[in-house]
């Protein structure tokens, strides 16, 4: 498979969301067109991001949304089922949706015992970094990282961080220079 | 001033951020290779995005840390102080870090008392535009936006949207295309 930028992967989950929409509500086909309108861009792109990965659809009668759904959740990796865990859920010994939030020295014993997919990281800034080494040396391959830091990872690990005063202060910035 | 990208105000608060451990330490100037190095880009790169505000630093001497540090709080807004209201907060009468949660039935009496400058949106999706209708009708002109839509508002308010479903999704989708 072509190498797919990330944006395109993002836009495919966008895509996504708006089918399921469409299930919901019983549509059975969409156009190029429709899809680009609720994810902000054009019915060029859109037949472009999805050309990516084999042809859907006939001309003049759009996509069928079941089948357009479901390979978008195939390419997305969707029907997968991951283990994921919390890094810094709060007190120990809480219980939150069945779960039990537990001492981080026995992470090495739970991951050992019942190995994780994908890590989301809560943890205050100055220790991410270490939480995440202990994280990729208990083979954990995908880190969703909320601590203001750039982690440094092995080039077999991915990491996404979402650096919430980075989005506040963008809507300060734009505040401040309307 | 010129309009300047998102991107480039995205890596002036990282910038800032590291400035702000540079000050904790005691470091009194940097150069624009190591801003560079820690935010992940080039020192021309740095150069160009700070001459965007005027010129800072002398040639071969790096910038200064502190000066720098509070140029771009300035520039960011980070001097002003904002009123941000969190919608979507949870049980109502609850206590948090010295506020109480309120119902949602006096948004408008409570904004028209003290209006808000920034809403924090972790409401359901299917709400969402509902709820931000709400706030924009209410002088609310920054919205960082939880629920996994896209909200429509008006030219002169500022959405930020943080979807986490679609940060999970790019994991996947990077875990089983590797």
């Amino acid at each position: 498979m072509r190498k797919v930028a990330e944006s395109t992967v993002r836009r495919l989950s966008l895509y996504l969301r708006f089918l399921e929409e469409f299930e919901g509500q019983g549509i059975e086909t969409v156009s190029s067109g429709a899809l680009a309108s609720r994810g902000g861009t054009t019915s060029a792109q859109v037949r472009k991001d999805l050309s990516f990965f084999g042809s859907f659809g006939k001309r003049g009668l759009g996509y069928p949304v079941p089948e357009l759904a479901d390979r978008l959740r195939d390419i997305l990796g969707l029907k997968r089922r991951y283990r994921v865990g919390m890094i810094g859920a709060g007190k120990i010994g809480k219980h939150w949706n069945g779960l039990t939030v537990q001492d981080i020295a026995t992470l090495e014993k739970e991951l050992t015992r019942q190995p994780l997919d994908m890590a989301v990281l809560v943890v205050p800034a100055d220790v991410a970094q270490a939480v995440a080494d202990r994280l990729t040396a208990l083979k954990v391959k995908a880190i969703l990282n909320f601590a203001p830091v750039q982690l440094s990872v092995p080039p077999d690990v991915v990491v996404k961080t979402v650096n919430l005063a980075l989005e506040l202060e963008t809507l300060s910035y734009a505040l401040v220079n309307r």
